[in-house]
């Protein structure tokens, strides 16, 4: 059978980013594509006693249908979270959700009516432009520098766009670029979202992950009014596998935002909400994600020492202080695409800045993952980078 | 802040039904109105050491970024479950989801432009009707009878609505009525639907949970050109709270839905995933599943030999094979909606039939779940019932 599916699903099924990492996957690959944790750091052991704890403890009600919100004792354990992350939120502000992805799927589906204008940074999150694309948004991107989203063009787009649902955001080690906003920006893109009435949908998975610099309170710390509407996630600080993520906002949004939840999954599985409130409960977290931001600084530095080593001498690279990804940009106008044809026939992988631009595509960018692979690879990877950029740029 | 919600959320946060379940989960109410499975039948040793094994086994992986599709494992033991319901799949056509309330979310998103027709059997399953209205769809009811969904009916429907983007039903045991379709009908409603051009999305939650009558092949083994999307869930046969389900379908549509499930969680939850293969492997799933029919089957004839004793005479029921609700209907034009206001007076609750149809509401009609109480709870919880309904009546 035919069948005749609804605009915004994708006519191709032909996915660019399912393809380099299709591409990637091959085990000879030394990898820099993908956005994973370091498994070796995940807490298998911690996790086992948990469950086995809440087995003992809770038994049939785990497995049994739970609320749509999540399980209220992880609820308040994640407002404990966010005052340590500057934000006063209760448990009625809080939302449970199977990953962040999850978060930003049903936001972007309570605000997106077909042609709605979304404002993101250039360049984005890409599962976050599929998500907005599928919805049939218009995706109007805001130019960023070292410093993140440039407020002063952020300005001049929300006069343009008056009517734009939102402002999608990754303020800290940003997703590709790995760039942190400063403080002054996070100030003056609440004012003038606030100015506009345009909401702000802040992602935040990557904020705990800071090895250097000072860490800096999230947009929802600065937001008064309650339009912004803060995203974050277990899944860089524990592990992924579990989705699980939380999301923060004014009660009116709850209350609409349980309705969709509610249709979408009814609720987010109960079983692991309970392992990962008793995680929180026996181990220091703290502890553990200092596990984390030391082994991400070592591969970071490693990888910038070795870009600086063996990549042309005029390239481009972000300064990460934390998070998993440096942004490059080669000189030149180099079709990044075609590098990337390059290097998988050298067998190291990363992913093409094409991907991630709502605007025009910035020739000669890439970006590349530190937090996935070890010592051995980022070596041996970036080495070979190195050589299949100089034959392109040869060339 | 105000937000701008997109079309299809709802401007209410007042949701009958969820009004309806927080007046039923007063402790000192005798509920039948939620669909909750029989918590004491959860098999919670076996599935803790179905989880230490996984830890113990694979570590890591489970923790980590999985397959969009689900874990190639699981999904393989799900074309075994397919074959013991006479359904030859590969594991190509299984997609593993967050419950299968994400398989019907995400394909009505699929499908469903604003101001599309969707068919649905009249009375249907609430939080589906809640999914297609959300997306803008104009449901279109088909009368029911003891037989399941009338086909002469469909078929007069379905020339009526020629661009109806697919027939939603429950065959087996259907909610809220219990009914389940007969293999004639069965038959008819594939061709008519093949003839039509219209797909039909065929959800079979408690199929397995037959008690009574004979085991009929879902309308997916009658479907030779790929119009039939089935899916099923582990909710009912080992527990709900894990929010694991799947979605049989072609190739081609799994290529399309694959981008969908990626937009909106990623995958499902891989410990989850690693759990319930392992528990397939170690448990005997048809024992377990036996233990559930007798209970329910017990349950259910308790609850009809209490309704015929304490109803009033000319009620009519369903009499269901099994699955977990039995369909009421009181003679003389009664208002379930005030009905109900009296039964939480009297400490007892159900589901009125008017948060079920799409079409005209039948009155006198209500829904009983009888997996969920004990028989205690069902002996004075329907006791009460017949003496709220002669309240009424009498009036």
């Amino acid at each position: 059978m035919k069948f005749r599916y609804a605009n915004g699903v994708p006519t191709s099924t032909e996915n660019a980013t399912a393809n380099i990492l299709k591409a990637a996957a091959d085990p000879n690959v030394i990898s820099f594509g993908g956005g994973l944790p370091a498994p070796e750091l995940f807490p298998v052991a911690e996790m086992k006693a948990a469950t086995d704890k809440v087995f003992d403890k809770y038994g049939r009600l785990v497995l049994q249908y739970a609320q749509t919100l999540g399980y209220p004792k992880l609820r308040e354990q994640i407002t404990d979270l966010m005052k340590d992350r500057h934000v006063d939120a209760e448990v009625e502000n809080i939302g449970v959700v199977t990953g962040s992805q999850q978060a930003i799927d049903l936001v972007a589906r309570m605000m997106i009516n077909p042609g709605d204008v979304v404002i993101v940074e250039d360049p984005s999150y890409l599962a976050a432009i599929d998500v907005f694309n599928s919805y049939g948004a218009k995706l109007v991107g805001v130019p960023m520098d070292e410093d993140g989203m440039k407020t002063d063009a952020l300005a001049e787009t929300v006069k343009k766009y008056t009517k734009a649902k939102f402002i999608y955001t990754i303020p800290n080690f940003q997703n590709p670029t790995g760039r942190t906003m400063t403080e002054e920006r996070r100030k003056e893109l609440v004012r003038v979202a606030k100015e506009a009435g345009i909401p702000i949908v802040e992602d935040d998975p990557y904020g705990a992950i800071r090895y250097a610099g000072k860490k800096l309170p999230p947009l929802k710390h600065f937001d008064k009014d309650g339009g912004v509407i803060y995203l974050s996630s277990f899944s860089k600080i524990l592990a992924p596998g579990m989705r699980l993520g939380w999301l923060v906002a004014d009660k009116s949004f709850m209350d609409h935002f349980s309705l969709m939840k509610q249709n979408a999954d009814l609720h987010t599985d109960n079983l692991t909400q309970y392992i990962v409130s008793q995680f929180l409960l026996d181990v220091d977290l703290k502890k553990h994600v200092k596990k984390i931001t030391d082994a991400y600084e070592h591969r970071a530095n490693l990888m910038l020492e070795l870009i600086d080593k063996y990549f042309p001498k005029n390239v481009h690279h972000s300064n990460p202080e934390g998070g998993m990804f440096i942004w490059v940009e080669i000189p030149g106008g180099v079709d990044t695409d075609e590098l990337f044809k390059t290097c998988i026939k050298n067998n190291v992988a990363f992913v093409p800045g094409s991907a991630f631009f709502a605007g025009d595509i910035k020739p000669g960018t890439f970006r590349l993952n530190f937090s996935n692979m070890n010592d051995e690879q980022i070596k041996e990877g970036i080495k070979r980078m190195g050589k299949a950029i100089a034959e392109v740029v040869d060339n």
